[in-house]
């Protein structure tokens, strides 16, 4: 559980330009589109044939975005790369080069700083990404990472959330709230080795949910099916604060309402299990939890057929007339109202149903 | 001096999605390339005719990087805009497009953010820039912010710093030092500050080297006087570490030495008198102050006649055979060999000569 039990080489020894290097100069360009990496004063591209540049950012902070008592590194490097690939694919675009900017207090050394471009790299090579730039800093407390990442797509391909039509398939990929209860059994066994520094927690039981948690993965599969199916979606959105609340940003964008099924939802059976055992509706994280990174999509009904064999993709609802509202409609037929809520770190989730929740935030 | 005397309105107020509107409502995208901004997965641009993408990524984090003590929020936005924009000129390219994540802690409120949005709207109009996306994060402590700029040029107009020829004359843009200088004013009036709060500073004889360093002028003008003059510097770089240290990235990836000449370096009268005050050889700021955001670049001697007339570039030395080495020459024709030494912002700067230095340092 402890991030710096390894070999701790100061970063002082090696100097910001020695870093750089040193965590760089095993970096071969594998884009044709990457001209220029790392050590000028800033990074080269050039897209051939017209294409459209897209253009993402996130910053992580320890303590806010990540917890270094039970994030391993390596794995917080891959998916501070994976949720801006996730961006990208969500404007239907391919990422194409990354660049990293990094403040790092005195905690953490040189075979720290390792670990953390070692997962970086790796999910670099797996989406077919560069990283060509950065900035390294020294900071007073923790470790702050921001990563940008440049992308292209054609014209055709571009994907916006503003561009739903009435009638659209609301299709979601792989399944959703795995993220959210993973990290409350992480947030759980924290507590319990707080309180007995011997405790060893099993959590074999829960690594799916887990893994979904430390190391999500961008759904380039996706990208790639929609793309030899000939499907291009109305509207995309990825799925980073939560089903309802992302959702709600593509109707609110595309000025429509929607219609989801509480039953077309996708969630794991190890997902619904570990609810249950929190006391919540399995419903709940799938609507609310957030950091699923999975994708929202809306394509026209003549996409049925091809959209219904791809087992990674679940039809959830459709797109309706604004005056309809949104909701999504229980087996027994109860239609409640979906609510926007982003996904907020430092705060707990929304833990009831939207619509009984309602009554009480209203004040 | 406070940071927060004004009016203060908690972030939570406003929420992530509702600050960020708050914040970006008033843009109007300028550059007929930024297609889509702030509102989606990602922003999307598009560079007319076949031009290359430059991207140049900054952190800056307080403590480290800036003071809030001193340093108005305004006038950090526009500095931290405007170092980004120094990377994208010192490719010989024009910055068109910028993303902003942030990290925040509850001690900065609504009022706040809107200062620092300011400064670095003020920033993006100056230049042309558009502000296309973004992340809005909470921090635990201190203010963090990261930039990533991009920018477009032609092939030919594209400058690296390892393409300097021997021969090439060395020029610099503005004047050197003044910057480093500023800030040794700035901390000397906050602990005559500390040690008695009824201290009221008197900056005014400082205004031109205090404004060097708290509100920069990435120098666009030297890149549209080179166009203009129909000159393509063979190498460029930014004057961010200081010129010694910059000068020498310019010669390890050109495999190049350099003779520059003392009397020839630019220094401005009010930065050698402050240097003088501070017991300082007005060259070593120059040398090794960093900040000075200014243009240094190589030429060949056939541009000679089109530098000489443009009294905001200083001719201070020629690039030579590597084996001559990289050398400050005095009046009295003493050669003094340079040494690369990063701007590292929570060390003191190196003080005397460098070769003076040199020996106190081998061990």
């Amino acid at each position: 559980m402890e991030p710096d039990s390894k070999p701790f080489t100061p970063v002082s020894t090696l100097g910001e330009f020695g870093l750089i290097g040193h965590l760089t100069n095993s970096l071969h360009l594998l884009q044709p589109s990457s001209v220029k990496g790392v050590g000028d004063d800033a990074a080269v591209i050039r897209y051939k044939g017209n294409p459209y540049t897209v253009a993402t950012t996130d910053m992580l902070l320890e303590g806010i975005h990540f917890d270094l008592t039970y994030t391993p590194l390596k794995h917080l490097g891959y998916k501070a790369a994976m949720v801006n690939f996730s961006d990208i694919y969500a404007m239907n675009a391919r990422p194409r080069q990354l660049l990293i900017s990094l403040g790092i207090s005195g905690r953490f050394g040189v075979e720290q700083l390792e670990e953390l471009y070692a997962g970086l790299h790796m999910a670099c090579t797996r989406h077919g990404v560069d990283l060509v730039g950065g900035d390294t800093n020294s900071s007073l407390t923790g470790l702050t990472i921001s990563i940008t990442v440049l992308g292209e797509a054609t014209k055709k391909q571009l994907t916006y959330r503003n561009t739903a039509r009435e009638g659209d398939l609301i299709c979601v990929s792989g399944d959703l709230g795995a993220a959210y209860l993973g990290l409350q059994v992480l947030e759980r066994e924290k507590k319990l080795f707080e309180q007995d520094a011997s405790f060893q927690p099993d959590l074999s039981s829960y690594e799916y949910i887990i893994g979904r948690f430390l190391k999500p993965e961008a759904r380039k599969d996706i990208i790639d099916y929609l793309e030899r199916a000939g499907i291009t979606p109305h509207a995309m959105i990825d799925l980073s604060d939560g089903l309802s609340s992302d959702l709600m940003h593509v109707c609110e964008q595309s000025q429509l309402g929607c219609k989801i099924f509480n039953h077309k939802i996708p969630i794991e059976e190890r997902t619904a299990q570990t609810a249950e055992e929190f006391g919540l509706e399995p419903l709940i994280p799938a609507l609310n939890g957030g950091e699923d990174y999975e994708l929202l999509f809306t394509v026209g009904t003549d996409a049925y057929e091809k959209i219904i064999h791809f087992p990674e993709i679940s039809i959830i609802g459709h797109m309706v007339e604004p005056e309809a509202g949104r909701y999504l409609v229980t087996q027994e037929g109860t239609a409640i109202e979906l609510k926007a809520q982003g996904w907020n770190h430092s705060a707990p989730m929304r833990t009831s149903l939207p619509a009984q929740e309602d009554g009480r935030q209203k004040k």
